[in-house]
């Protein structure tokens, strides 16, 4: 439990994807969305849900072209090269937060994440909970890979997992510290893994993930209709 | 297996749902895009796609002006009530798709549904498949939901399942005549309960499901973009 006082924040923006699924050139989270990058969408969302610091996780030669994206920002905003697997880049992240007590591990292809939700995640952890993920309903029916076929399973007992995902710092730390080999695909599972209770808060459907060149159009649209 | 000589292909397409997490008045089916009722986007899918005949299910009161939404294909369209449940409604429509040896089922919310998909359907059921969906992966991290608490999968070892599905009629009647009480969310799973196997083929990012304002936001831009 983090004491009372208004302890500081710091997100941890995971951008060091490429963006080959989405057929562009530039690194998925360099891509504008109405005139705006990605990433800079991802850190405004931050910074206007409560966040005190970002540290964005860059591609290695992608650093000095991302700090230029932050203006308005550019003191609370570092930059820094990520690493192999999502997990290391937001391990070196976790290098790069100071002395902030809650830390989120945001995805910059989540960039249109309402502040709202991002206040819910950090107002859970203040409240107690060491690990905190924004969730929504599973709408298409799902099935199971079992080796070369599949078994349905019923879609109301699952839920999606959104980001910014928020922990105690030290909590996250340890995970990450925890880790070995093994490949997470979110850093709440990873925290799991060392006993550590996952609280869940509603998510918001604005939080998708950028993925398809389909979403990218949803996203233009939602981003024009808001400016 | 069904013969080689081209043999009758119907789609019972489900418009049966209300409009109400959308907040309409209209029910679900009957909301435009770029100023074509869904229902009526999903019909023309099936024809283009390669059916020879489609049962619309529709609400009761719904049944008169639905019919009007189909001019071009009025005498291969049939609109008819639907029942209470989705499989209600599936059961009914089984009842009006005449001699057809393969049967389509389809989700109305799926409007933009690219009639390739549906062609592929329909063939993997020729080939001998007797039960058919279209899957795409999933992307987003996924829990299982315990009781009151949640519990981290592996995403990679799920898919989204998609429609239109596609049957051997015989099977599909035979699934449906088994039911009982028990519900289920889609026809696919129903003859799985019988133990008839069911074959994936590669769906589409486009026959993604309508459920809230924000797809329908995303349907109307790549309508238009289409148009």
């Amino acid at each position: 439990m983090i004491p009372a006082t208004r302890e500081e924040v710091a997100a941890i923006v995971v951008a060091a994807g490429s963006g080959v699924r989405l057929g562009r050139e530039l690194p998925k989270a360099a891509i504008e969305i109405a005139g705006v990058p990605m990433v800079a969408r991802a850190v405004q969302a931050m910074f206007a849900g409560g966040a005190d610091l970002v540290v964005v996780v860059a591609p290695e030669v992608w650093v000095e072209r991302f700090a230029q994206f932050f203006p308005t920002y550019a003191d609370r905003v570092k930059v820094i090269p990520g690493g192999l697997m999502r997990q290391d880049s937001v391990r070196i992240g976790l290098a790069h937060i100071g002395s902030a007590e809650i830390v989120l591990v945001h995805d910059a292809a989540r960039p249109l994440v309402p502040p709202f939700i991002v206040d819910r995640v950090i107002e859970a952890v203040r409240d107690g909970a060491p690990a905190v993920i924004p969730v929504v309903p599973q709408v298409d029916s799902l099935r199971r890979i079992r080796r070369n076929w599949t078994v349905a399973v019923d879609r109301s007992t699952f839920l999606r997992v959104q980001t910014p995902q928020g922990f105690e710092a030290d909590v996250l730390r340890t995970a990450h510290a925890n880790v070995g080999d093994k490949e997470f695909t979110d850093d709440a599972t990873m925290c799991e893994a060392i006993d550590i209770p996952v609280m869940t808060v509603p998510g918001d459907g604005l939080a998708f993930k950028i993925t398809e060149p389909m979403d990218l159009v949803l996203a233009e649209v939602i981003a024009r209709g808001e400016s």
